[in-house]
């Protein structure tokens, strides 16, 4: 399928927000409401999915992905452009479809987008969001350096597995976690979980100029993690969970535990410490380094 | 290069502006000071550039490009993320210098971006950017879809030859330009030539719902183009000039041409019509249809 055919098929699907210019031109143009975030993410064949995966799962992973860093910020998507790199043997229309079909779950339009040729089918999708106002008329954006030492670690969900699983390709964004816990003034960092807690943990740490210390058995293990298997490790390692991982103020925690309204329940799997490292408890309650160092992808 | 060594050597680089995050975090973010614009835009090896193409120039181009269409709104810069898809054998260090010292070069800060690897080198540049106050203190963003029968088509500049010659290596982004026709009144319409002349004409013409008649004698010939060529045909479907084209009130092109600051001059290169379609003026001053109709990147 040649450019002009794709952004038809595309152009035909999307309706532009009032006062924002969408497909077409040189840019797509919107009035911001405030301050704005930003996030781009790609996603490659054989990196992010599998060469067999279906065209519009794979659309959907890369609209999920980016969106999830929207969500990361407690914010909500305010439009979204998209980059596809992709061969012939690729069905190009399929994937935007499976890229529109998750921006319209989470209400973002599609403003625009390039699409080109090439040997491997990359996807960039690059979303923009505003803050939410919560129930007190706080609007912030929730970073991840606003970590103190003794905040407690919290996850919103459990962890691994999702690769085999193919769970990896249907992140859900934790749009109404995320804003939800950005109204909490005691919420002091947030991010969403791509690398793998290990890894995603550390960075959240360095950016508040802290270490970090895990308590590997309060990890939550996802039902996607087989039996058989270092089900810590997987939880801790395999990445792509888009969980929310979140610094909280420790006094706060019991309030907060009893007012969480999503069903899927937080879990506390450590605390932000003085010492700069990444530290675990082991099982005869000892602090040790911490093993894993989480997936980086090359 | 590991992706947390690339990202601290591009981190070392760059300064956020005031009140603004940069690299590092789930998003940037910014205030925005209006309405604001934005453009994603793609570069794959092999057809966008070569494999021995020097990865700071590949860098550079991809740059260049993207801010070419900030420069086409009639806006200036105000932030910038890439995501690059870089296998082993690229010099990612060097494709990111090269991003940066263009991005600098138009004081537009990188904010943001995401790496991984790749079998094939694909770079997209995310760009956005606010208007511009005029002389009269008019502020707009200048569309493709504002152009009316009876405009005359102008270029600011000299057109072909630039994939022969690398020049399609090094986009000028026409920001001055861009700013100086969005303060006239009478500019209707505009945009950046990326695809050649005779596409590009066609989609200006085809967002305000004309036609086109191009005057090929009158499209001037880059340097670039050998003279035992095609010369006209070059100019007008090599494509990669990155020089605006613009749909301006005829009454007012005198005016215009003698305002002009630039050292490049004006281009009268045809007029927009009533007729749907692409037509061209022949030797024999007939009017016949278009015979190219530019270049489309599969």
């Amino acid at each position: 399928m040649r450019e002009n055919e794709l952004i038809k098929h595309v152009r035909a699907q999307v309706t532009d927000p009032a006062e924002t210019l969408g497909i077409g031109d040189d840019c797509c143009v919107w009035s911001p409401r405030g301050p704005t975030c930003l996030s781009t993410d790609t996603v490659v064949e054989g990196r992010h999915f599998r060469a067999n995966d279906a065209a519009d799962a794979i659309g959907g992973k890369a609209a999920g992905a980016a969106l999830s860093d929207i969500a990361a910020m407690g914010a909500r998507p305010v439009g979204a452009v998209v980059a596809l790199s992709c061969p012939s043997r690729w069905d190009a229309p399929a994937i935007m479809d499976g890229i529109l079909a998750v921006l319209k779950k989470y209400d973002c339009p599609l403003l625009g987008g390039d699409t080109t040729g090439g040997e491997e089918l990359v996807i960039t999708v690059t979303v923009w969001g505003e803050a939410v106002a919560g129930a007190h008329g706080t609007k912030r954006f929730v970073t991840r350096s606003g970590a103190q030492a003794g905040d407690l670690l919290v996850v919103t969900g459990p962890l691994g597995g999702s690769l085999a699983s193919g769970r990896h390709l249907r992140p859900i964004p934790r749009f109404a976690e995320g804003q939800w816990l950005a109204a909490c003034p005691y919420v002091h960092a947030m991010m969403d979980l791509s690398d793998g807690l290990a890894a995603d943990a550390a960075k959240l740490a360095t950016a508040s100029g802290c270490g970090f210390l895990l308590l590997p058995d309060q990890v939550p293990i996802h039902d996607d993690v087989p039996e058989l298997s270092d089900q810590t490790k997987a939880a801790c390692c395999d990445g792509e969970d888009f969980e929310l991982l979140v610094a909280v103020a420790p006094e706060q925690w019991p309030t907060m535990q009893l007012a969480w309204p999503f069903s899927q329940r937080l879990h506390t799997i450590g605390w932000l410490v003085d010492e700069i490292g990444a530290f675990m408890e082991n099982r005869s309650g000892r602090i040790v380094p911490l093993p894993w160092t989480g997936f980086e992808h090359q």
